[in-house]
């Protein structure tokens, strides 16, 4: 945990005014910075002190055996693994003869500012060496939203008291040592120099290293290039290069008033395919593109990238300055993670940290998708046409299980399942419903026809194959799924998880639908009308326990028969439950890592009353120990639903802090993208009331807890920009561009326009007694700031 | 698979006529010898062409690292394996010029006999060298019963047509070269290299090998001495060694007529605890007692303990030559693993092969010591103190799953878990109940009282703690034990297994029951009257799940709801199942691996009425493939309760056959010691229909099917001889020793006395309607022979 407040609280940024090195790399994923192509953690510009050394390119990763005490049939044979790839961001200093080393000398003054407007991480420091020179060293780093392969930096150092002699070595690196970790599993298998030179030079100002991997064969051209300001004629420069170092020195002897100034330009490329001629081009190419556009352009670029990001997304929370900040910082880092990836999947840490091995899970369409969805809908385009592309693999991992179309991987990079561990890996088939209602989701939010009849009919087809053959008709005609793991994480190989069987259900009419939209396309993929009747069936008939004597629906079969976990004798230092306790008494037992069912009343909240789902929160409540990051935003939905504002607010706050506190005690190892997109859905789908339903239409239910006074949020919706701002007492709903448009409010159609914003009352909220959780496991209370 | 027939048919003795290379490793586990303290594979002598070179100490391991690709909380981290040790067997011939070899040159004649009331392996070769020298070999190898650390070879050659000059050499090996596997999770993982030379001595025909191993930290020693017999004054004697060998030469020139013999004595001694010169010692010391003895007294001592041993437990089968052969081979096999292992465990696979690791698992409670309960009681009782003395062990494995009382492992060597696959490991607690319900078995039919309140008291009671903790009530006061893996390893991680659940139950009881007789040492071990109320209540309420609309038991909650496994789409080349599809898939179908209900039918037969049975194995035999050697004897034993004698008679021939005809395809790594123990079980409790009942008494209820005419069988009962001879129309008891006996036939108590023997008419069989097992998965059928 990082002890509150780390950072100051600010509107508009995220700021450290101290460098605590316990929690330095926290503060590097904090402070990455990332197009969702390349990923540049935090590290301070000299390399050292940190904590874990990180830059990354999407996509690129290596493989290694997994290993396996005892093998068996389909298990995955060969891991994947983000590589740190060459470091372009470091720049070393020399003051006099001594290194400008922070765990030395003398820290006058240190602020690192990340700009969520402006898209920079700015840095600024005051030091005395250990002899006592004086230098104030500052800098500025971006990686470019709008030139994809690139990133900057502005470097800049000056004498403070007296003459100092200076040495910059601005380099680019390979294969750094990378801190070992063992035991947490979530912590990425590290890979020692994964990278095997290729070329290597150093003229002028320029740099060039060219790597590739051992094992998945994949290419890495890096490529720099500087502008140097400094004091003639002290100033000199000169470059060398090794296999895995290529460098810039530049000298200089500084008075007082002077400055020597470093840009530093850095352009990346890699590829499967291409040759290094190709490759090396590539980078020097994107490298041109960036000098000619100089450092002022490269900002200017940023800023009005990020403007229309705000003016389409922003977020306003008025009475916790706190959520204000985290919720802008967490839309920041997810439109980090996945603006610009491009075909290629969001990880789970996105590009900030190696944490679980940068694969990409369920998170990504599940939590991730819905933000993109609904401010950067090109982004979410991106990452399905990305499981589109790997639908080869799906199938052919489909096949290996002996099963009809589609199996996406649990966890993968290159759409390969990684995933070693198979009850919560190869048993967790929901990610395959998850998929595909992200592909639901997109077209109902965009309307894309031309992405409803290609890439989402065919994931919808190949999803609906793998659940119709997976699943089966009893004697009575009921539809089971047996032997299946929902997104509990301690629950697994159940019958009937109604999270899944739900999500298959809507996954199932929904192929059908999109079929009989685009019959040609459906038939090319081979769908007839029995095949679309026979998913109907399957769907009509899916089974969804319940149990009548409690009266609420069990998570899988039999689940509310099962012993409550022992909460009482369960030590607080023994959660996370998972490396306290084994698997098999966690997943026989009634106890909750993270949402399941409560996760399906809100993405398939159509089939559930408002009755059952207040009985429902209130029965697995005091079994969710949140043990995962993917919880407390859709607790807080929930909780927001039936009828408990606190507690809504609260779990807000929890998912919105979840990295800023370090609440999971692994952000070291990278943010959690998902938690971070889902304090933006417990504000607009959980605060705002926001739902899709009929496929293509909107509905609002705004309700604000005690501490807030006032929310806004703004939406595209169907190529309408929409903005939403509510109050305890009212709603107002601008249509800020577009062509008229119908939403709910409650259950009043209202008929916006840009003419004007219209305004309603909210209703009278029904506060509901709230449920407990299990004993410790309550999140923090947020109050009215004093 | 070994084609049919690979050795001649043969009351009492194995004999193969011709050396097929194909199946050499096969035939080295068939020809092992062993006392369940030292083991040989039947390696040739010279040492090569070899399968898989063999030499065995009973609990002589290594560690090993087992890697997880996701690690977790409980996950046994140090594997064991059983070592290849030093090799005393091998002795090599040149003949000329020449080495013997067979796969050069010619063979003549070969012949391979396993005497089963000699206990001895005999060979007889004439082989003509490459170069046209014949020379006949003749050796005989036993592994000492009667003096557990001594196995000896008489080893003889003479030339057939011209004067040759020989050079034997006799050889302590360590670290031969083992060939590698890899892929079949039921091979063994070779460990290369295992030995550390530690000490190396040869002096005139005495040879030593002193080695340990490295994290295992165990310590053998090997020496040996020889006595030879050779033409004057041509015979020449020297010797030398090095680390890793030690090596006796002989030299000699034979004219026709002329023999060169060799005994070879070996004695092994190995000792976590004791030092270097202490076990050099003590292997001195054995070898000095097996010289003295003398090859001739060696020979006798092994025949007078085979005279005593087939005189208590010997089985005649009139009808079946084949099964005839088998069952005495198993008899002899099953003694070879038990007789001397002296609380160390009784491995899968015996000391015949590297199988399994060399673990222990369920099997020998449950499937071998039956058969040493009623023969060979001593050996019985050793297993079990073997197992109390892992207590501690098992106490701390308890502890760390949350558990209280004592969790054994489900595969072992020195008493810590070693599995690494915790749905079929972890979760598979039944073996707990097994361990009892062997205790339970073992005093019933011995009387035991020291055992009763000592051994068994402590084993009773700490595993009814770990039931009670593991099981819990539910509103309704019904126990559940949920979770867990039954016999059948289709099967995982399931709700009220029937198996695991009855088999608790009769755990339960029978420790209040014993802590009710020993109060005074129960409450030694902190038993109180509340503990064994709770006890009772749970094993009163224990849930046995029912599926009244089939009118058949559920083999877990939930079981008859599932899908049934698509057999008719299976290729059949597709079995072993679990090769070729993967566990999930197998887990949530309807397929049995092995019997798992039908084997609570027969141990806890008194739960189940006639007719339940009857409909119960009807309803699982379609749903039950056999890919485990452990199912057919019982489907053997039930099958000819309820109503199918020749079902019966077929799988006691699959039974009998497992490794005769290699039917797993697995007999390389050694033999199924429980296969070969549940022969017994499917001829004595299945057609003899012999049962415990009561916790004192026996019961009979002989039935033949038709291809056979008699059977006949001994056993040991209450310090009673008991011999049971019956035919198609009647049954005689015979007591050949002891005081008066109360038994039954059928439901007729018979009094019994060494005055004369008892005999009644059988009273009518009613056969059923026999069932079908999945496609292409039925037992071959048994006919009458020709």
């Amino acid at each position: 945990m990082i002890d509150h407040p780390a950072y100051d609280v600010s509107a508009w940024s995220l700021r450290e005014s101290e460098l605590n090195f316990d929690v330095l790399p926290q503060s590097e994923s904090v402070f990455a910075l990332s197009n969702g192509h390349i990923g540049w953690r935090g590290n301070l510009d000299e390399g050292e002190p940190n904590g874990l050394p990180g830059s990354y390119l999407n996509g690129l990763h290596e493989l290694h055996a997994l290993p396996y005490a005892e093998a068996g049939y389909g298990y995955p044979e060969s891991g994947q693994t983000v590589i740190n790839v060459t470091n372009g961001k470091v720049i070393r200093l020399l003051v006099d003869d001594e290194p400008f080393d922070l765990r030395y000398g003398t820290i006058r003054h240190h602020v690192r500012e990340l700009d969520l407007r402006a898209g920079v991480l700015r840095r600024s420091c005051e030091w005395v060496s250990p002899a006592g020179r004086a230098v104030r060293v500052r800098s500025t780093r971006m990686v470019s939203f709008q030139q994809r392969a690139v990133a900057a930096i502005s470097y800049e150092v000056e004498p403070l008291e007296d003459q100092v002699r200076l040495v910059l070595q601005s380099e680019l690196i390979a294969n750094e040592e990378i801190p070992r970790v063992a035991g947490d599993p979530r912590v990425a298998a590290a890979l020692e120099s994964p990278l095997r030179a290729e070329e290597s030079s150093a003229a002028g100002t320029r740099l060039r290293l060219v790597h590739s991997t051992t094992r998945s064969e994949l290419r890495v051209a890096t490529a720099a290039d500087h502008r140097v300001e400094g004091p003639e004629p002290t100033t000199k420069i000169s470059s060398e290069s090794g296999d895995d170092v290529s460098r810039l020195t530049v000298t200089a002897v500084l008075d007082t008033g002077q400055k020597l100034r470093l840009e530093k330009y850095v352009a990346y490329g890699w590829s499967a395919t291409r040759s290094l001629p190709a490759l090396r081009d590539q980078a020097d190419a994107a490298l041109v593109g960036a000098l000619d556009t100089g450092w002022q352009g490269l900002l200017d670029q940023q800023r009005a990238y990020l403007d229309d990001f705000w003016d389409r997304c922003d977020v306003e929370v008025d009475g916790d300055t706190e959520i204000q900040q985290a919720v802008r910082f967490g839309l920041f880092h997810v439109l980090q993670a996945g603006a610009r990836a491009e075909e290629r999947a969001i990880p789970a840490k996105g590009l900030t940290g190696s944490g679980y091995d940068g694969h990409t899970f369920w998170d990504a369409e599940t939590f991730v998708l819905p933000l993109l969805t609904f401010t950067s809908p090109r982004a979410a385009a991106e990452v399905l046409q990305w499981r589109a592309n790997t639908l080869p693999a799906a199938k052919e991992r489909a096949r290996q299980l002996g099963l009809a179309g589609a199996a996406f991987p649990w966890r993968t990079i290159n759409g390969d399942e990684a995933s070693s561990y198979w009850p919560a890996g190869t048993a967790a088939f929901h990610v395959n419903a998850d998929i595909a209602d992200a592909v639901v989701r997109y077209v109902a939010v965009t309307g894309d026809d031309a992405f409803d009849k290609d890439t989402g009919l065919q994931i919808l087809v190949e999803t609906a194959r793998l659940w119709r053959s997976l699943g089966h008709h009893d004697n009575a005609g009921a539809f089971h799924i047996d032997g299946v793991t929902g997104p509990d994480e301690y629950s697994a190989v159940a019958d009937d998880n109604v999270y899944t069987n739900l999500m298959a259900q809507g996954n199932l009419v929904a192929a059908a639908d999109a079929a009989e939209r685009h019959p040609r396309h459906a038939a090319e993929l081979g769908v007839t009308a029995e095949e679309t009747a026979a998913w109907r069936d399957a769907a009509a008939a899916m089974t969804v326990p319940f149990n009548a004597q409690l009266g609420v629906h069990e998570q899988s079969a039999g689940f509310t028969r099962h012993q409550v976990w022992d909460f009482a004798a369960t030590d607080r230092e023994h959660y996370p439950l998972l490396l306290h306790y084994p698997y098999f008494d966690l997943y026989r037992k009634q106890v909750v890592k993270q949402a399941d069912l409560v996760l399906a009343m809100y993405l398939r909240g159509d089939a559930f009353t408002p009755e059952e789902k207040a009985r429902n929160f209130a029965y697995y409540e005091p079994l969710t120990v949140r043990d995962s990051s993917l919880s407390a935003y859709c607790q807080s939905v929930i909780a927001a639903e039936v009828g408990h504002l606190q507690l809504a607010h609260d779990y807000l706050g929890e998912s919105a802090m979840m990295d800023l506190e370090d609440l999971e005690n692994n952000a070291r190892d990278g943010l959690h993208i998902a938690a971070l997109a889902g304090t933006w859905t417990a504000l607009v789908a959980g605060l705002g009331g926001m739902r899709l339903f009929d496929g293509n239409s909107i509905r609002f239910a705004p309700r604000l807890p005690d501490a807030l006074s006032r929310i806004a949020f703004r939406l595209m919706f169907r190529g309408r920009r929409l903005r939403v701002e509510f109050t305890n007492s009212s709603a107002t709903y601008t249509l800020s561009e577009g062509k008229p448009l119908e939403v709910l409010h409650y259950e009043e159609p209202l008929r916006l326009t840009t003419a004007r914003p219209v305004t309603r009352d909210l209703p009278a909220f029904k506060h509901l007694p709230e449920p407990t959780q299990p004993a410790g496991r309550a999140p923090r209370r947020r109050h009215h700031p004093a």
